[in-house]
């Protein structure tokens, strides 16, 4: 019995350890940069890292499980925005904490394609999961008559992705997305 | 006189092989993919190795001036659009024209980094002589009335970046255009 409870606390222990383990990841690859090492991460976790190796037998397979997480908590935050009162708001925002995101996110998956990673599998499943997430925002939003009925969410996805590559100054960002929100928004006396 | 004339004939072979050069090089390199090289863009041009080395010391030097040459066409092009009777149409067909050119133009961009050629001394030269057209086209698009007067050059240029990187999917493209040029239009009841 001692030992059944002392593997209890293992897999308790493993489950933080996993959890800490991807936020650090998360962090030390979302800023980029060359310096970015699964030593750094299982240093900063305070972790071994053959503990890092054992969750995650490869670099490449640790920055896929970040890039799976970041994704499925995006999808949720989508689908948490379906249910507010003001569809045309929820979409916007969406929209803008996305390109906001980007940045990281782009690091993290730079970085797994330099580990040998790819980019289809689990990570692109997630990605699917958000687009859907999103295109469901897009649909709300038009009903509510804040988004024009003839865009649909391929060009919605292109607009965000293009965006979301613009130089990282913030305020041009924010022009830039002024100018593509103007361009989604349907056309004055055109309104439902 | 007869070797001063023969001189003459070299020097204009000279300039001819030099054009020739630069035509398939943009051609080669602007498809972009792995099998571009100096020798193919020789064989292509009926030259010898040799005879590209001798106009274009390095690789770099060669694709540094395909860019070059290619930006003060734009340019060209852009001010003579200048002139004409509608300049919001020149604008925004303008603002097409770069973003249709814009992939053969990262493809030759992107050879030249990884030649160890580096994007700012000439090309990048010519390249601000482009940005400056596409401003003041910009400017008289905004003084017909056809741009918002609150837009400036630094997001329209975002956007033009931002719009040529998207998928290469023609369809999609013209799609994200037509939400972008409605998002630089003036709106209704605001116009001049």
């Amino acid at each position: 019995m001692g030992t059944s409870s002392s593997g209890r606390a293992q897999r308790v222990d493993a489950r933080a350890n996993r959890g800490r383990i991807l936020d650090i990841a998360e962090e030390v690859f979302g800023k980029g940069g060359e310096s970015a090492s699964t030593e750094e991460v299982a240093r900063l976790a305070g972790v071994g890292i053959a503990t890092v190796f054992r969750h995650f037998p490869t670099k490449a397979a640790l920055l896929q499980a970040v890039l799976v997480r970041r994704f499925d908590r995006l999808r949720e935050q989508a689908e948490a925005l379906l249910d507010t009162t003001d569809p045309g708001i929820a979409f916007f925002d969406f929209f803008r904490h996305l390109v906001a995101d980007a940045t990281t996110k782009i690091a993290i998956g730079e970085a797994l394609l330099d580990a040998g990673g790819d980019s289809d599998g689990e990570a692109a499943q997630a990605s699917n999961g958000l687009r859907r997430a999103v295109g469901a925002l897009l649909q709300h939003a038009q009903q509510a008559g804040a988004v024009r009925d003839d865009v649909e969410l391929p060009e919605v996805y292109a607009l965000l992705v293009a965006t979301s590559r613009t130089a990282a100054h913030a305020g041009l960002k924010d022009r830039v997305l002024s100018i593509v929100f103007d361009g989604l928004a349907p056309r004055e006396g055109t309104e439902k």
